[in-house]
């Protein structure tokens, strides 16, 4: 008497089919003839085999989790507005799943190489969300050689092979531009981020752009990293300049609420002798005094749709790019016409 | 013939040891005798046995990750300055040992319960940490059941099994009670955070200690969920109380910054007419106008130390509790004496 447990191979031979049409079936995928259907569970009841949770698992080839490496220093991490709320949207797509969010950190290329083959080769994720496109993004072959699905979070300025969850934000800069030149502003500062980073390079070059457009050009241009400490040093700088701005435009909420404090320590008046935009739209700028004039990013929808479309990719091979609303000005209190010009 | 792959326990029975015995030499333990761990080797090889390399990850059992799992509402998580800097500091750890963060965010005790026991029955976290603790916290008989290791971020209010890293906000509390009391305050405030939070509860038992300490009983005490929404509101509604008070103590940064926002936008100056303190010591604090003056409590440092426990309790099966620095008061400018007395 054969002693062997059934295998899956012995239910696809008694049933005429493949050990693929199988695990098709028990996998509740759709697509097979009913009449095929009932034979596969037939002879799987027959010869009393059932399908394994792990092995199901490894043949599905689902970790059931979605992978996330961000490379930032950590406390730059810990007081971004993004990741926070983009993380929290993630969340929302994946709870409904039933799926997990893998978080990783890391401090460089070396790690954040080193994290992506292991998540690929220990299958712990099914796939991963690229935030902080960089530049021709090294990512892209790496995630090619390993096999690992993503979705790209922002467009890359290379052709991929990867779906596009995008939301632009150069819309949301040239309106901030506009209201403050509808205003009556000449005289327009811009505070940015990291230009190492797609997202920092856009917005810069939006800014400019939507100036030039009205003929204007800018009063000062400040590259930053994105921080607070950052913002307040850049408008420290723009102060000491020869031309004074009527108004500054950032490119992050942190950096704003820093470079309204400056000002307001110098004892320049928001928006009474300066007007100030920022960048995020984070939960607390509705609640300073002035409320923060922002061009808001929604991260959450951002983390829940790009969750949503990388577990669509997942399931059925492909999915369609998805371009989410602009990035749309909120005026608040924070802007407002330039003071009449001295004499 | 026996067409059987041949097991574990058929190598075991041929080198007359325990199947435990030949996990260990296979997994590169120490503490087998040498003569013991070549039998084992040759019975191995002469049934041709190989440990699978999936088999010999769950005969670990360590899946290389910790867990954590937050039950807040996304929003809210979003704008909360603890979770970021808590999570960078997590992995500031994690990154050095090549593990990772699984992060779940569920909305309801249903959600966290199921979320849990998934973790445990796929083996996807080798532990969890323990946030946002709770009175009688009904996770630790689930965790227990589950057999799931972790670490309490914070005391608990109930003795238990699990490690705990715990840093005091009480002494914190306190500093910034005796702080206000000693620049002559009298008529003192409190905008508590939700007190279903073990931590809400504690903070607010500790400022009102404080004060009785001085012989003071407090003008107001609103409770909230720690928003800065709900900082900004109880502020307009201690201001339309009876007795104003001089001093208002948060139990949040964002509440506090909303809070000094609404102060502003109806008049009082801070800390002329007004003195606020802060709870968190987030980034954004210092960058205000006036800076904030607040209660420090370094959630990165305390992330970082939190998921370095839990792996040495995961190495070594025990793990000390551990008693971070006290979080601290950091003098800034939104506290000075009081206005003078009317008449």
């Amino acid at each position: 008497m054969d002693t062997r447990r059934p295998t899956i191979a012995d239910v696809a031979k008694r049933a005429g089919v493949s050990k693929g049409l199988v695990s098709f079936v028990f996998n509740d995928k759709p697509g097979v003839a009913a009449p095929t259907r009932v034979r596969i569970l037939a002879a799987a009841e027959e010869l009393g085999w059932q399908p394994d949770p792990v092995a199901r698992s490894l043949s599905t080839q689902r970790a059931a989790a979605l992978g996330l490496v961000v490379r930032r220093d950590p406390t730059v991490l810990a007081a971004d507005p993004f990741f926070p709320a983009f993380m929290a949207g993630v969340e929302t797509a994946l709870t409904e799943r039933r799926q997990v969010l893998v978080l990783s950190l890391v401090p460089d290329a070396a790690a954040e190489t080193a994290t992506y083959r292991s998540l690929a080769a220990h299958r712990r994720v099914d796939g991963v969300l690229l935030t902080d496109l960089r530049h021709d993004d090294d990512r892209f072959p790496l995630l090619a050689e390993l096999g690992l699905p993503a979705v790209c979070v922002g467009r890359p300025d290379v052709a991929g092979a990867f779906p596009v969850v995008n939301l632009d934000d150069a819309a949301g800069l040239r309106s901030a531009v506009d209201h403050l030149v509808g205003l009556g502003h000449r005289r327009i500062a811009y505070v940015g981020g990291d230009v190492g980073m797609l997202h920092g390079r856009r917005r810069r070059k939006s800014f400019l752009e939507a100036l030039a457009r009205h003929g204007l050009d800018p009063v000062g241009v400040v590259d930053t990293d994105f921080s607070a400490a950052a913002g307040a040093r850049a408008v420290v700088e723009l102060l000491a300049g020869a031309v004074l701005p009527t108004a500054l435009v950032f490119a992050s909420d942190p950096m704003a609420v820093a470079g309204l404090a400056v000002l307001q320590r110098q004892g320049v008046q928001v928006p009474r002798d300066c007007s100030v935009t920022g960048f995020d739209g984070m939960d607390l700028g509705r609640h300073l005094h002035p409320a923060l004039t922002t061009v808001e990013a929604d991260p959450l929808a951002w983390g829940r749709a790009a969750a949503t479309v990388l577990l669509r990719l997942l399931d059925d091979g492909r999915a369609d790019d998805l371009e989410l609303p602009s990035a749309a000005l909120v005026l608040r209190s924070s802007t407002a016409p330039p003071p009449d010009p001295p004499g």
